[in-house]
C-alpha cells in the first residue's frame, strides 16, 4: 500500500490533525497517536456514544494506535524524542511556537532525525500578525471570505454545516506529507510541511476571487442561484424539490427541450446568459411552472436521461441509504471488540491495486502504549514506574 | 521538488481536474494540458478577463504548457498514446466510459505504460447506478447531504456559495496521485485513482455523518450557531458583528469573564452546555447586551487577548487586504507576457525546503505544441500538415 512503512507520530487532537493522520493511516501509515494519560483526546467525550464509543472518535481515529504520554514530563519528552528517531513523519496541530516550547525546536527535529517530515495544521500559519491567535473553523470560515459568499442576498452571512476548513485544512496536510516524503525519495532528507485553516480556506474562494481580483467588484451571495449562470438552482415539482444545473448553452437547450420549454430560446429575455440573469425570476416562474407538473423521480429520470445535470437534495438517512452510495461503498461496518460495530464514512480515494482500507478500528485509550514502550527497549520494570507515576 | 521530473497528461476542463492538476503542478510536475484546437478549455471564456484573458483560468492553469489535439482524430489519439508512454500520471474527468471509447482502455494505457498512474475525476464514481449520470458541482452538493446541513432552520437547504465539490475532489485526486506515486516507488507498477465529487463531499459530513450513523436522528440547519455547542455565533456590536468560537468550558469562561459576566455560571439556565442550547436565544441576549457596547475592532483586540476564537466577517476586498493574508502570501501577481499582471491566490502549502512557486504563467492556448511534439520526434511536414488540418 501507497505508505507501508511510513511510521507517523501524531501529536494531533479534534479534527483537522486527525482527519489529516486519518488519511495517511487509510494510505496504510501507521500512525502512533500520542493521547494524554487519563483523558485523551476531546473528541472521545464528544458526538453520539454507543457503548461508551463516541462514533465520531471512532470514525477519525481508524487505522491508528494509541499511546498515552505525558508530555509535561521529562520521561514523555524521552520517550517522544525516541519515537521521532525511529518515525517518518511527526504532525503536530498546537499553537505555533508550543512544539519548541516543550523542547522540540525545528533544529532539534532536525538533529533527531534528519529524515523527519514534520506537518504543522494551525489556524493561521507559523508566522505573520495573527500566528498566536486562537483559532477555530468557525473563525476560518469567517475570515476567509468564505462566509461573506455563503447563504442569500439580504440576510446575514452564515457558516458551512460542516467544519469545512478544518477538513480542507487535514486534506491538504495529508497531500503535503505524501509530497514531502516524495520528496525526501531524492534528497533523503525530510522538512517542515505547514498548512493554515486560513489559507486551506482561502485557496478554495476560486472563481470568486478570480473575479474579484480581476474587476474589484465584491461578489454578493445568492442562495440557490448560480452568481454567473441562468437558469440554475432548485426547482419546485409536484412533491419535493430538485436541484437542476445546466452548466452551459447545450445542457440548457436539452433543458429546454426536456420541459418543452424550447420556444423560451426566441424570447430576448432569455436569449443570452445575461439577459437571463437580468430575468431569473421571470425565468424561474417558467421553468418551475412546468416543473411542477410532475414529481421529484420522474423529473430526476426525464432530465438525466436527457443529460441535463439534476438531483434531489438529500437528507442524511437518505444519503446512506442511496443506491450509489451504497455502491461506492461509502459507509463502512467496523468492528469495535468490547463495544459494538461502528458504521462510518467510506474511503473517497479508490486506488484499484492497493486500496484504502481498514486495518485496524480506532484504539481504546493507550491500548498500544506498553507494545510501543517496549519496542524502544524501554524495560518493563520503568514502563511500570511511568504507570504508577501517570505518565502513561 | 516533490514532484520534479514527474510528468502529467492533463485531459480535464473546467475545475475539478484542472485544480487537481494544479495542485501537482504547484509541486513541480511537468503538466501537459490536452485542449481542443481552436477553442481550448471552457474556462479561457469564463469569469472576469483582462487583457483577453480570464483570471480564473490563469489561476486554475497556471504553471501547465498546453497543447492542442484532436482527440477524435486518428493522428491525435497517435499523439496522446505518444504522450502516455512517456508520462507518469494521466488525469481525466470524462464521463466513466468515454475515455475507453476513444480508445483508451485501462488495458491499453496499462500496455501502453504499465508505470502510469491513472486518475479520473468523476461525479458519481466509476461504478454505480448513477455513474453515467452528468454531473455538476451544485447536484454533488445536493445529493451528499451536505445541502441538508447548510443554511437555516425553516429556510430552504442551499448550496456553499463555492464549488465546493469540485475543489474537495480536485484536492483529494492530487493526494491520490502521489500516493499512487509513492506506491510505485515500491511496485514499479502504476495504478488507476478514482475521486467522485459526491463521495468527496460525503467525506467531509464529518460529525454529522457519525452524530446521525450512531443515533438516526437526522441533523437540524443551525445556521451560524453551531450544533452542538452555546454559546457559538454571530455577534452584533457597536457595528460590524463579530464571529465568536468558545469550543470548550475552558474558552467559555474566559469569554464571560472579558464580557464580565462570570455571573451567568451561576445561572442555571447556562450551566451545562445542554442547558445552553435549551436556552440559547436567552444565553445570546445577554452575551449581545454587552458586545453591542464596544466596536468590532476592540473586542476582536481583547477577545483574541483572553484566548477567545474570534474574528470579523471579512468580504473578499478586506480578506485581500489583511495583514496575515499578506504575511501568508496567499495572493500572487503573475506576469502574463502579452496580457498583464495577473493576481491569484498563492499557495497554501507551506513546503520549507521545497517551496511551490510560479514556475509559468498559465499558457495560451497550444503554446507548447510544437516543443511537445517535436520533443516526440514528429517531423515538421507531420506538425505543419496536422495543423493545416486543424488536428493541433
Amino acid at each position: 500500500m501507497p505508505l507501508s512503512g511510513i511510521r507517523v507520530v501524531d501529536l494531533t487532537r479534534i479534527i483537522a490533525g486527525p482527519f489529516c493522520t486519518m488519511l495517511l493511516a487509510d494510505l496504510n501509515a501507521e500512525v502512533i497517536k500520542i493521547e494524554t494519560p487519563g483523558e485523551g483526546d476531546p473528541l472521545r467525550q464528544q458526538g453520539e456514544a454507543v457503548a461508551g464509543l463516541s462514533w465520531y472518535y471512532a470514525a477519525y481515529n481508524r487505522n491508528k494506535r494509541s499511546v498515552t504520554l505525558d508530555l509535561r514530563s521529562q520521561e514523555g519528552k524521552d520517550v517522544l524524542a525516541r519515537l521521532i528517531e525511529g518515525a517518518d513523519v511527526l504532525v503536530e496541530n498546537y499553537r505555533p511556537g508550543v512544539l519548541a516550547a516543550i523542547g522540540f525546536p525545528p533544529e532539534r527535529l532536525e538533529a533527531l532525525n534528519p529524515r523527519l517530515v514534520t506537518c504543522s495544521v494551525s489556524g493561521f500559519g507559523q508566522e505573520g500578525p495573527y500566528a498566536q491567535r486562537p483559532s477555530f473553523d468557525f473563525i476560518a470560515q469567517a475570515m476567509s471570505g468564505f462566509m461573506s459568499i455563503n447563504g442569500r442576498e439580504g440576510e446575514d452571512p452564515i457558516r458551512s454545516g460542516i467544519p469545512i476548513s478544518d477538513l480542507v485544512a487535514g486534506l491538504y496536510g495529508a497531500l503535503g506529507v505524501v509530497a514531502a516524503l516524495q520528496a525526501r525519495e531524492r534528497t533523503g532528507r525530510g522538512q517542515q510541511v505547514g498548512i493554515a485553516l486560513l489559507d486551506g480556506m482561502l485557496s478554495f474562494l476560486s472563481f470568486m476571487a478570480a473575479n474579484f481580483l480581476a474587476s474589484g467588484r465584491l461578489p454578493v451571495r445568492t442562495g440557490n442561484d448560480h452568481p454567473l449562470v441562468a437558469p440554475y438552482g432548485l426547482y419546485a415539482t409536484a412533491d419535493h424539490p430538485i436541484a437542476i444545473a445546466p452548466s452551459n448553452e447545450g445542457i440548457l437547450s436539452r433543458l429546454l427541450k426536456a420541459l418543452s420549454l424550447e420556444h423560451l430560446r426566441d424570447d430576448p429575455r432569455f436569449a443570452t446568459n445575461a439577459a437571463r440573469m437580468a430575468n431569473r425570476d421571470a425565468l424561474r416562474a417558467e421553468v418551475e411552472a412546468v416543473t411542477r407538473l410532475n414529481d421529484q423521480a420522474s423529473w430526476i429520470a426525464t432530465l438525466n436521461a436527457a443529460g441535463v445535470p439534476c438531483g434531489p437534495v438529500l437528507n442524511l438517512e437518505q444519503v446512506f441509504d442511496d443506491p450509489q452510495v451504497r455502491a461506492s461503498e461509502m459507509v463502512l461496518e467496523v468492528d469495535h471488540p468490547g463495544r459494538s460495530t461502528v458504521r462510518m464514512l467510506g474511503f473517497p480515494l479508490k486506488l484499484s491495486d492497493t486500496p484504502c482500507r481498514i486495518s485496524r478500528p480506532a484504539p481504546e485509550l493507550g491500548a498500544d502504549t506498553e507494545d510501543v514502550l517496549r519496542s524502544l527497549d524501554i524495560s518493563p520494570e520503568d514502563i511500570a514506574a511511568m504507570r504508577a507515576g501517570r505518565l502513561i
